[in-house]
């Protein structure tokens, strides 16, 4: 357990293994210069926490992270007083501590919370850059080198969970996508500690799924789910059951798209 | 951090950069001589919020801001007793202190606030001019100054969010759109630190996305977006690099609408 | 800031301007005499709370006010226990209040509360005169000269929210509207503070917009409208400048009918 | 103000004026011989608040009474810990107080009520006559005089509120309606303080109302409306305005169904 | 009042009167015997709590008996803590009381609870026989002799409400119906303290209503009514009012099927 | 009642009895080594919690199982603050505890939980394996050995209740089906206490009502079932006594269906 002063940030000591798609690296860093705040838009498992955690650490800063759900309230972020002792004492929550702290703050999935937490950082969105604590009957100017990041799913944006306008024109947007598949290879090799024929296996078998036609998938093989497998087969595993319990059981629980998906495994996978 | 007193007190000292479109500033200075209330409409990034701050400094008063939304009760504006040692301490609201104090009270998007919040400034939005504390057991008459500022944007009006009737009756009301091209191009120079012929050219753009005939996009492209576009420029992005993250990502999801707005930005901007 | 023990009361010191449009006072009285609760119907702005202001002032009994809401909970009106140096002590609430001291209690849009505030208020509204406190195990009897007064607009009422019959039957109902033209014009001019040929050519224009064949309004111009439109001509913007913040800005969003009501209001007031 | 501890309890000193429509008297007598629970039915305002406290006269009990609302909890009920001086004190609610001294409860409008404070009457309205109450740990058994009686009006019975049918079969069930003409005409009479004239010609209208074809109104007129419309005419209003205030305005808001209304109170009611 | 450790345990003294309608009994000491939790299936008023307080008896058991409803959370049945005297003291819920004395804990009307009241009896429910009391911190192994018991009445089955089949599958089911003629006759002659002639009589009545075709009744005439009815012709009501009481009121609030019912009745009675 | 530190936790000292139905065995323990979280797949009954008590006891791991619900909140698992004796004393949750502890953490049935819940595993099932407590303003690194595993019934996927795609393409998915015909005769023979004959008997028939054409069933007979009737069996009811009380009674609420599948079992079950 790290000490209770450290809390949910990660300091990102090490250099995250991250390879660029695009030119999401300058659009980040440009923003970030300014203080502006960046949306993150992709879907799941292609690195977008990966991708935060390599710019936290080029640019220096501590990066907090906190997951946005239905129940999180503004208290969640802001922070809350607690009975200590007979005595009420304030507690910082994550995002206060990252506007004095000049930390990266990154709500991942922003459209699950409640609408009291994403209002809570309009002023922190604009030309303000400030926090107001109701509670403290202060407001905090945020600290240089505090920036806000949120990331979202398109594809998962319904008319009872979107990001509302006033929201999204605040921020500078940012696309990411699977890598390329020779990047994908690399980052499923590294991560899951496989050779690079094996991980090329994986990655083509990725493209096939991403490429069916009519597909009743609702989403397709992510680079999450290829580090997964991989890591089954390095554990002994045969990469066939490997795939089986990493790939095509996530996919679905329909049996004759798993049947489907089965044979499709057994055409791409080099039969070993 | 300012001291715990001024709180979400903004005292507007430098006049804001703002220019006027129709008669709105002499219609507020009217409304404020005479304490009524006033409804600012417009859509999303068009200036509400700079237009309240300027006219706060011209009358010469605080500014209080709160943006309204779904989990916000009539205690976060009025206020609440909190425990402190041991002993229950009363700490006025935002307005409660706009109301002592004789600021200018400028409750964001008050659609999206409950009905409890919206009920609570009845008594302050008509003759009466006073604010039941029922905390309290006491009534609070307005200090001279004050004043009740709201906002909304009709085009995200719905059945089950809008204004009740009895409340807009209450409020002298103020259409607010995006500035003429001249005046928008000089705002979009000051704001993000770029030369006219940039400004100029993000402004062209953004009138060629307004003029969209049969447009699938939820809103179109507001000043705030261009100043934040040529404010990435200015950080050493490319314009387009810059449009794209700044106003094309931010206005659509949808990958087909994205590259058509792509096109639109090539053949609007200049070929660097 | 009134002291502590005054609350939302309204001693109404001034006789209140009012001009009876039927046998509205003469009805009042009677009910007044007997204790018997009264239902006033009418429309937003046609001057139900000052109706109330003038029957308190005439009968001499103190008014106490509240507004109805989607939050309202039976204690907001009855009164709760509060934490006051480690002791709980309770605090009557404006209903309780009225009751003890015999003052007339306004419960404005009765249909906005939720169902226990209306269940509260039935055995004060028949033969018992009573009002069970259940948190402090006590009834009270209502002090001579209590009486219970409850508002809502017919024109709002919906399937989820209407006066239950049971609540209803209790009432002795007054329907009023707005006042016939003559009178409208003097409360207009008095209210304003502008001569009477001004306030006579808003009443004018008011009739027009009521009249209107197959409007798309929800509301007409009220009284409340009009006096405001007057106060701010009488601060010196033109009176079509006045008429188009206070009334056409507040009667719609939609562009096309702003601008037929800005016609309308050009052919109807006189060409200053 | 009654003292504290006689609370929501009508000792019902005065025997309250009451007509037998049936005999629903006997069955009464018969139910409460046996301690058996009761379920009245019956429109609004035909008299059966009246009916419960002239029972209660009738057998020498306290009468405790408390109307059902969607907000009432079990706790409303059976009571609740209170914080006193630093102690928590448990406070009987007005059902337990009920239960320990052999009283009558009646709980008007049970429908309304939320579910839970349905369930908590069934142990008391079958063989086991005892109340559960979880907060202390005990279960109380009814003394001796303990009877239940609830009621609710079946024209407004809807899906969503109804009795379940594991409550209403423990009870006995008597239907009330209004009384026969000249029964009427002596309740008004008595309770409006007018003579037996003016009571028979209400009584005439109420009948005229309730046999309409046809009818739009949800409600006919009540016996309580006619009382209502005697009083304001003994308080010296005309019999035509004190019937439009008491009754036609109460039964309607749509100005046609008013006007045919008064047309018919004019055909009805003698020409003074 | 029972002392306060007594509690909604139900001892059962005197061996209840039942009388078996299949090998009900059989399957149930069988359950007993292996500790496995029993499911009642039935109609309203069939005699299912009179069949668990037998087998209580005949078990020499303690029973402890919940009605389940829509605000039933678990802290009602596990516990919860309690402040006295400035210290919080846990109280043990019904469950947690019957698990640590090797009671019979009866859920009555399970399908009326939240589903975490239906989760809380899982690890109960099968053969890990424990309850996590979270709150404490603790499992408690139940002890020798507990048994769960719980009852629905499948004619009530809704979507919305039903018994989860992960929690049904851990029961044995015991279906429970009306008894036969003559052991219903005995039934209701010995509840109602009436002779076998009269209890005849008004079973004739209740098979007459079971075997309506096409009947309009959403329940039929219970054992239950047919008690109730009986003992108010014990109090000395003829037949007909009784039966027109107990049963008829109250299977309908439809005129013309009560005047039916009425008629089958004086049909089927002995004409006294 | 264990002492109160060994709370939910399931040391499994004797080795669970558990057959391998594919190679669920292989796949789990590989995804141990690496620490990898775990889904299981599969319907009521068929063996999900005693897979996961065998898989802790061969792995040498505590377990500690949590059954999700409605009205789970991530309190409930990761912990909260207890006020004991004036002083607020933070208790850890099982998942906390299981975090600190390196156990295998089980959360069955995980779509029955509200979201939050959910999202707090997100950060413990990639490769952070890591616990944000906010109330103590720490982040726990997971102890080795600690394991996430999670459940849910496919058959009761709905559009309202299912697992986030974010939340599912985290984990290892295992789905369990009912074990072939002579390893699930072994298993309920063990459990029951039956001979095999018997054992034989039951599972000839679950295999019976599985594959009735057109079934009206929405759950078909699992094995707990048929270790169910076994139970009554070995307590001396007949076998066709026992399956209906554990199976045909539990199946269906239907008497055309329980009278069909009673025909069933007379024709499968030998003739005794």
């Amino acid at each position: 357990m790290r000490n209770s002063t450290s809390a949910v940030v990660t300091p990102v000591p090490d250099a995250p293994f991250y390879r660029a798609v695009g030119d999401e690296v300058e659009v980040f860093r440009a923003a970030a210069r300014r203080g502006l705040p960046v949306l993150l838009k992709g879907p799941t498992g292609c690195g977008k926490t990966r991708f935060v955690e390599a710019m936290a650490h080029q640019l220096g800063r501590d990066l907090i992270t906190v997951a946005g759900h239905e129940d999180m309230t503004s208290a969640d972020l802001v922070g809350r007083f607690l009975l200590k002792g007979g005595e009420t004492v304030w507690v910082d929550g994550p995002l206060t501590r990252a506007v004095r702290e000049g930390a990266i703050f990154y709500l991942d999935e922003v459209v699950e919370a409640r609408q009291d937490t994403t209002v809570v950082i309009h002023p922190l969105a604009d030309h303000r850059r400030e926090l107001p604590v109701d509670r403290l009957g202060t407001t905090l100017q945020a600290a240089p080198g505090f920036q806000l990041v949120i990331s979202y799913n398109p594809g998962y944006q319904s008319v009872l969970k979107n990001l509302k306008e006033s929201t999204r024109q605040r921020f500078i947007a940012i696309e990411l996508g699977y890598p390329a598949a020779d990047v994908e290879t690399e980052v499923v090799a590294y991560e899951a500690g496989i050779d690079i024929e094996t991980a090329r296996a994986l990655v083509k078998l990725a493209y096939a799924i991403r490429n069916l036609d009519g597909s009743p998938l609702r989403e397709v093989s992510s680079t999450r789910m290829l580090i997964l497998a991989g890591g089954l087969a390095a554990e002994g595993l045969s990469l066939r059951s490997a795939v089986h319990a990493a790939v095509v059981q996530v996919l679905s629980d329909d049996h004759d798209v798993i049947r489907a998906l089965d044979e499709l495994v057994n055409t791409v996978l080099p039969q070993t």
